[in-house]
């Protein structure tokens, strides 16, 4: 049956060829204006970000009564004549001549005309998705996945998928959430009275993973370049609006290449990411711009046309000291750089994006490349206007002996890290790599201020719900 | 420094725009045949699936007595002259100028020319995907990824994000893993001795997911169409080849939508891919249908060429009642269909890939949409020979009061389900979705017979390793 029924956006993108005729379409009325004997109806039927306006007429309809009473949210289906009208932001409508009602809905249907919070939209999330803002938010989330598979595909890239339930708690990139089959009442115990998790799942301790960049490593070592897209957890009590403890990660990572082709690539994706979504949604882009955010699209144009700036964490530093800015956080070599310094030397100092590179060694991972000085590392963080850092990045240690010292230095456990130190040892290769929090991109290209806004069901602390 | 060195695909892909100059090219020394002063390297760079041929010559390199010691899997950066050669299997060779050791590996690096088992392989994950086998497997399930997000976007399907993790066990589909970040040593208790899950970092009992499709249907009734790619979890102890603890699905959900779109979407998307991975990894298919599986691409052929048979599980029962084969599992309408029934179906009566329709409802799943009968539902299985089931899928109760009735048949916790049936209530419509276990679907394009060896990284019981 679904064929019968033409997408709203076809009619739209492609009216011409349906001027005229008849047609038919199948959605939901988002509202409706209707007098005694004549009215309008507004169909979103959820392809398209707009609704077609659907005229009926008590001459034209049989059960015009019936449908004049459909509450908000009822699902019709609709046959009547595609007309163009002079109207620039809605230059076509469907005169009714048959309407079907396909499942009714009612008048304590939440989400009615007058605006909501966005705190309230969150705990009805299996209706939000039909609220103006969720429709564009989640639209433009699946476009952009699609545009970054595409942007990895059409170079050639490997898309790995590494696990999510991970045996070594080896990443270090924050608090893990256990995963148990175990009797949590009565689970068996060694002699120490610690749990035995040999008898676990597993036959060990597994996590969920909080990256997928040490077995992205392996993989890009065997086929050149590889990205990782998929979800990562953070079992941390954050509720900042920034903060999610499921949200996804796009990783990738590319051998024979150093930091420079790292930077070059993570300038390439959001460049793509842009102007992929500002064609492919102009809609919503629109709409964003004009009711969530005023700057965004400008902000957005300015990254497009702006070579990043690359500086060091050195300069960056001597930068902000120089400024003479009075910080929250006092700025002094060695310390790690707080969201008011990136957004200073973004937002103040550049204006355009910036990647900061070669960090002190002592506020960055173990897996990164140690540089000569003995004193910095080989890392990159992209930060861009309105956000902060949104990339963070490097390029990884190659070298066995270095590596291995760096384990034991910073107390982690060799035998953790075996297969990732014989990668080193048979055929090891200049390698490097970033990490995008999809979420992130979401919240800069939507200007929609809140992590739980841009995940159809979010989880955060003491909220899993849906 | 990636940019100077061309991709081994480009070198085959475009060879004409390259022959009788000067190229660069970094990879791993896959094998070498080195007399005292001539020799062939077959390097791998990752970037496709064959080895481009180095030709050194003592007179040619000022370090061939290096260069001719590298054990196997060295990686190197070698700059030559492309030329071609007489010889359809490998037309062209690189004439080294320049070699320069990146990274040496050692006589103890594992995968030697020696042809090693399956089992073995997988204690190496670290290694494995530096084989020819592997290579290939897992470029196939990138292509493969890719071709499903291409043939849903083409087709305007939003991509919906489902949670992992998942406050309800209200999908029914299996055994959980629970997750959790209490001390197990010591977890807070309820009077009754119960676990207090209140107090867990969720504020409940939460889990992973067994299936999108419940969120994914909401998705579905705002957006028409929709499909969810993401990990899904078992936690059952089964070693057999075919089951996984942790796998992807593929689950498409569509709006005003019957059984018949459903097979349809199905049929073109099955189709699709196996279209897309032999246009796209021709080197790949024809390794797999020497090395692996005889007979894959004359089955791949015959399903593309095929129109998918219709028929219900009665015609199903009777036609394998009359064929009075005698199965192990004893056929009687009611029952559900084994292996041995599926297979016989789609190999032995048909030939062609077969839609089982309308099981009984004892067997099937709550959600799935009540037949006039009142004893089948809408159900629909798509059986392929070699493999038995690739897609399971349904058209959904759409009607409140026919679903409410059916989770209290089942005893299922009607507050389990609030928003579930609250989708029916404000403008339900008739929708369906299907899932495929992506998995199956590699190992069916591969022939490869164990799940764990197209898993990058498998979690199956006892094991989580890298």
């Amino acid at each position: 049956m679904q064929k019968e029924f033409l997408e709203v956006k076809s009619l739209y993108r492609e009216s011409e060829k349906y001027l005229g005729k008849k047609v038919r379409v199948a959605g939901w009325i988002r509202t409706s204006r209707i007098s005694k004997s004549f009215g309008f109806i507004e169909l979103n039927d959820g392809s398209f970000f707009k609704n077609l306006q659907i005229v009926i007429d008590e001459n034209k309809i049989s059960n015009f009564s019936e449908i004049s009473k459909l509450a908000i949210s009822s699902a019709i289906l609709v046959e009547g004549e595609l007309l163009s009208v002079d109207n620039p932001k809605n230059p076509i409508e469907v005169h009714a001549t048959n309407i079907i009602v396909e499942g009714e809905s009612d008048s304590s249907y939440p989400l009615q005309k007058k605006k909501h919070t966005f705190e309230y939209l969150r705990t009805i999330a299996h209706l939000r998705p039909r609220s103006n803002t969720f429709s564009a938010v989640f639209r433009v989330r699946s476009v952009v996945a699609y545009a970054i598979h595409k942007f990895f595909q059409e170079r050639n890239f490997v898309y790995a998928h590494t696990p999510i339930i991970t045996g070594s708690d080896a990443e270090g990139a924050g608090e893990m959430f256990r995963i148990t089959t175990l009797d949590m009442t009565n689970p068996p115990l060694n002699e120490d009275g610690s749990i035995d998790y040999s008898q676990d799942f597993f036959g060990k301790e597994a996590n969920l993973t909080v990256s997928g960049q040490l077995n992205g490593e392996i993989m890009a070592l065997a086929f050149r370049n590889i990205y990782t897209f998929g979800p990562t957890f953070r079992a941390e009590n954050s509720y900042t609006a920034r903060h999610a403890s499921e949200f996804w990660m796009v990783e990738p990572e590319i051998t024979f290449a150093d930091l420079e082709d790292n930077m070059e690539l993570a300038e390439d994706l959001i460049k793509y990411i842009i102007n992929y979504v500002l064609e492919h949604c102009p809609e919503e882009m629109a709409f964003f711009n004009n009711f969530i955010d005023k700057g965004l699209l400008d902000r957005l144009d300015n990254i497009i046309n702006s070579n990043f700036i690359r500086i060091t964490y050195t300069e960056a530093i001597d930068l902000l000291i120089k400024s003479g800015y009075k910080f929250e956080y006092p700025v002094e070599w060695g310390c790690d750089l707080q969201t008011e310094h990136e957004r200073y030397i973004t937002e103040q100092i550049y204006k355009a994006p910036v990647f900061v590179t070669d960090y002190p060694k002592d506020i960055k991972a173990f897996y990164m490349r140690m540089n000569e000085d003995g004193k910095t590392v080989r890392a990159m963080d992209l930060l861009v206007p309105g956000v902060g850092e949104i990339i963070g990045g490097s390029q990884r240690e190659e070298r066995y002996d270095v590596l291995l010292n760096k384990i034991k230095e910073m107390d982690l456990k060799e035998e953790d890290y075996w297969w990732y130190l014989e990668l080193r040892k048979f055929g090891t290769a200049t390698h490097s790599g970033f990490g995008l929090g999809f979420e992130r991109i979401i919240m800069y290209l939507t200007g929609v201020s809140n992590i739980r806004d841009v995940i159809p069901f979010p989880r955060t602390p003491k909220n899993a719900e849906f």
